[in-house]
C-alpha cells in the first residue's frame, strides 16, 4: 500500500514501512497503481484530484468529537492509535487526546522556531539559541536559560497535566526532542500514515 | 518622593501614590527638586544622565542572586516583597521567584500579544482573538480555543508549578488579565516603585 502525506512544504510517502521526503513536484512524478493520499496544501487540492491513480482519503478520517476545521494531518495522527496523547510538534505544536477511539479535544501550541523567533521580534537582546540541556527543576539565572526555560517548562508542563494515564505518541520535526521530556513517550515519525492505513482497513 | 521608571514606550511617574504615564518627551520636561529614576531605554541614558534633579537608582537595586543582564525594571519588581512570585505581563512575561529578600530565579514567557502574533505568522488560519473566557478545565475543539487554551494553559500551569506557598503580585498591561488565572493573585501596577522605594529606604 502506497501512501502520501502532502503537506505544506514537503510530500511524504510511505511504502513498505519506508518513509520518502519529496518536494511536490517529485511526489507528482510519483507512478504507482494507486496512491492513497491526503493533503493540507490548498493549492494543490484541484491538481491532486485530478491526477490519476491519486484517491483522496480525507473522508475517511473520521472519529466521534473531530471538528470540521480540523486539519487532515491532525486527524489522520488521531486515528493511529485509540487511546492516546498525540503531539506533533512542526510549526506550531499540535496536542490532542484520543480515549476509546473518541476524540477529546486538544490545543495548539507554537513550534519551538516561532518561539524563538518571537522572543527575537519583541527584543534583540532576547535572541538566543535555545538551550535543549535545560534542567527544569532549577529556575534560571541568565537570559538563555530563563528563555529555554521559558519555551520548554510550560510544554511540558500542560502535556503532563493532560496525559493522564494514556501512553503519549510524538511525531514531527522536533518530536525527538519533545520526546525526551516525557517518560515512556514514543517517537514516530510514521503515526500518521498508520492512522491513515487504519482508516483505509476500517473502509475495507 | 518622586519616581520614574522609564520603560521603552513611556515613562510612569510615581508621585504621592499616584501613577501618571507620559511620553519619554513629557517626561523629560517633569520639574522636580529631585527625581529618583530607573531606566531600560539604551537610548535615553546619556540624556538622563545629563539632567539636572535626576538620580539613578540603578545601582541600589541589588539582591542576592540577581544577575548581571537583569533588566532594572525586573530587579525593582522583585524588591517590592521579600517572599513572592512576581509576574510582569508585557511584551514578553517575566516570572521571577523571591525567597526571603533572595533571588532564585525565574523565566520568560511570550507577552499575549507576541504569541497571537506568531501564531498568525505560521498560518492564516491560525489568527484568532484571544478567548479569555476559555474553560481550562476542557480540551478544546475549534482553532480558537485551541489556540486560547495552548497560549493560556501553560502559563497557569507553569506559573502554579512555582508557586509554591508564596503570594502571587503582578504588574504590567495584561497583568489584570492573568491575575484573575490565579486563587488570591495580586494585580498592583505601582509594584516596580514600591521595589524602588525600598531600595532607596535600605540605602538611607
Amino acid at each position: 500500500m502506497v501512501l502520501v502525506d502532502s503537506g505544506n512544504t514537503r510530500i511524504h510517502l510511505y511504502e513498505n514501512g519506508n518513509i520518502t521526503h519529496l518536494s511536490h513536484n517529485e511526489g507528482l512524478l510519483l507512478d504507482y497503481k494507486e496512491i492513497y493520499y491526503i493533503n493540507v496544501k490548498p493549492l494543490l487540492k484541484d491538481k491532486l484530484k485530478s491526477m490519476k491513480h491519486w484517491i483522496d482519503i480525507s473522508s475517511y478520517l473520521n472519529a466521534y468529537g473531530f471538528y470540521e476545521t480540523m486539519g487532515v494531518d491532525r486527524r489522520a495522527l488521531c486515528l493511529s492509535y485509540d487511546n492516546a496523547l498525540f503531539i506533533s510538534a512542526g510549526t506550531a505544536i499540535t496536542v490532542d487526546l484520543m480515549e476509546d477511539g473518541k476524540y477529546k479535544g486538544g490545543f495548539i501550541l507554537l513550534g519551538l522556531k516561532a518561539m524563538l523567533k518571537a522572543y527575537k521580534e519583541i527584543s534583540p537582546a532576547l535572541e538566543i539559541e535555545l538551550n535543549k540541556d535545560i534542567k527544569l527543576e532549577l529556575l534560571a539565572k541568565n537570559t538563555v536559560d530563563a528563555i529555554s526555560y521559558g519555551i520548554i517548562a510550560p510544554i511540558k508542563a500542560i502535556i503532563m497535566q493532560n496525559r493522564k494515564n494514556h501512553p503519549i505518541y510524538i511525531t514531527g520535526g522536533d518530536g525527538a526532542f519533545l520526546a525526551t521530556l516525557f517518560e515512556n513517550a514514543i517517537y514516530d515519525d510514521s503515526l500518521i500514515f498508520k492512522g491513515m492505513k487504519r482508516a483505509l482497513e476500517n473502509k475495507r
